[in-house]
């Protein structure tokens, strides 16, 4: 394996405690050169994501091979989108070789003990196949993609994610809105329970007034509705996982 | 330009979602010798700062050229109280050359796709002077400097900052407490709203008993309001923006 | 001092202000090598560590040799256990060589103008004899080590940490839990305030079924309560320095 310069870690450790700190620091003593930062947008990188609630169980930890980086973390499904992302997996390893682990393991705690100093060693000089035996990529487990149907002029998915601000990102692509054709300058109509909303469908939020609804495609390429200065999720009471759809309002050509 | 060891990036984005993660990697990508740290207290640095209500709407991004440093972002005033701290513009570009940017922008994510790349290449290897084409500092947005009034024995301002101890950061400097008689070891007439408090003026919070009010000058060299082991802005019900003065008390001078 | 490559950093400065951005910037411009990375698990290290309610008052800062690294701070105990932790204080000084501080010193932040200026040059290139004046190890203040009795076949002991799972860490170490006769497998009697409990010991949360309770050794070696998938410091309402007690159950043995 070369070389890596950077290191990827993705946890649902916090800031609050010094889990993070600790897997650093198994980094810093193992590969010095390496910078570690969080995930996606990344030069070719070891990539470490645990969100690992059957620690210490029989769940293997895994370390796989796609696009031009690495991914290690437990074989629960959560590499899986990441993998895709990357191009897909074409190698993967169970990670059973000692020799890279930390001396002493702690069954709750292989962020530390076993994932990160594998993942370090990775960066530093290991060979990937020296992560332990080689496993077949069609028994990794994988998570479903998340819903989506196109039918018709309506793109109906799910809440994927709310940032911060309470943007809300849907699981409907821009490639799914262009299929139906929604365009920026256009409306569209928006179903979520019982309700229906009419809202335009911008190039960003700024490009409403200050307080509105906009559906628009974020940075991420997927369909998302915002309120510009304010917090749409909170408004529209839509948590992850909330169905919605968006259909196509045609408009009346003026020639 | 001068290839910079240091990048600092200041946003509202938050550590919940991958914004910043997304922003460190464009870095990490075009000039990975760069390290990211938060803004001041800086060795010569390109400072990136985005808190872009306005993102992908006519508002431009800028780059200024002020003391040692180059200040990033977008020109809605943001970066006008850092640029002057630093010794005023020298010289200010609007970011329109393309060639600097990720190749593909989206109009919801200026900081990953046009601030971050530009600052990277500048902490790289190319000219400010290839940012774009030259605009007149004159016309930069600029915020108004906070409210201060320093007239006979009192100091007026207003709360500029709530920290996470709960110490209340005022307008007024420390020169303006000189100018109006306060020094450590004195007495200071606060007056908040209807309220009048008649309080200690010590170097530190430390100096008074556990529990008990203070105001001293923080390590800005400003004019501030604690309570030793407490929060002051719960206590007093102050928040950022709120109006305040101090009025120094004469000492009884006993020869 | 030999050049360290790693800076460690630990305060309740927490990252809402710009604390912990200035006291980073303050060691880039004096030690432009170091990386900063949190405490534990670290190589060869200066660490910072800044929880100092007394700032600017007679409590004085200094620094202390364990093991492989140094330990810089407040003389408030803060550094105890963790000087313990690295083998015991070797040398100490009081940080008295202001030609290691930043020119001006405000009284209410020795984290950015004393203590992490000195770090970095110890980091950079300083002796640690250059910090001050030496001081005798058996006047520095010390914390007192969390109350912990075992006895018959009870561990007795208190809550040490609450994580951001909600699990619970005890005073109680791995070795107490050996003594008393408690091992994975095994069942364990655990007293809290008027309630008992009769909880399995297993090697990791996930032994247990979704939602139930587990006493375990976590990955710092003390013994710990969590719920599988749940918040076990909630569900017992368990903060820290609660007392707790925990209590060997003798397996019949079937031959």
């Amino acid at each position: 394996m070369t070389h890596f310069r950077y290191l990827s870690f993705l946890t649902d450790y916090g800031l609050e405690d010094g889990f993070v700190a600790a897997c650093h620091g198994v980094s810093a003593r193992i590969a010095p050169h390496a910078d570690i930062i969080d995930v996606t947008y990344l030069p070719p990188s070891v990539h470490v994501a645990v969100v690992d609630p059957g620690v210490g169980t029989a769940r293997r930890g895994i370390a796989v091979a796609a696009g031009d980086s690495v991914f290690i973390g437990p074989d629960n499904g959560l590499l899986s989108w990441a993998v895709t992302a990357a191009g897909g997996a074409a190698r993967a390893f169970s990670l059973t070789n000692r020799d890279l682990w930390l001396t002493r393991v702690m069954p709750t705690f292989h962020g530390r003990d076993i994932f990160m100093p594998v993942a370090a060693h990775l960066a530093a000089d290991a060979e990937l196949a020296a992560a332990g035996e080689e496993i077949d990529i069609g028994g990794l487990v994988t998570l479903p993609a998340p819903e989506r149907v196109v039918r018709d002029f309506t793109a109906a998915g799910e809440v994927l994610t709310v940032d911060r601000f309470g943007n809300v990102q849907l699981s409907v692509t821009a490639a799914d809105a262009t299929e139906i054709g929604v365009k920026p300058g256009g409306t569209v109509l928006v179903r979520l329970g019982h309700r229906q909303l009419t809202l335009p469908y911008r190039e960003t939020f700024g490009a409403v007034a200050a307080g509105e609804l906009v559906v628009y495609t974020d940075s991420a390429g997927l369909v998302s509705v915002a309120v510009n200065g304010g917090n749409a999720a909170q408004r529209l009471g839509l948590p992850p996982g909330a169905q919605i759809s968006i259909t196509a309002i045609p408009q009346t050509i003026h020639p």
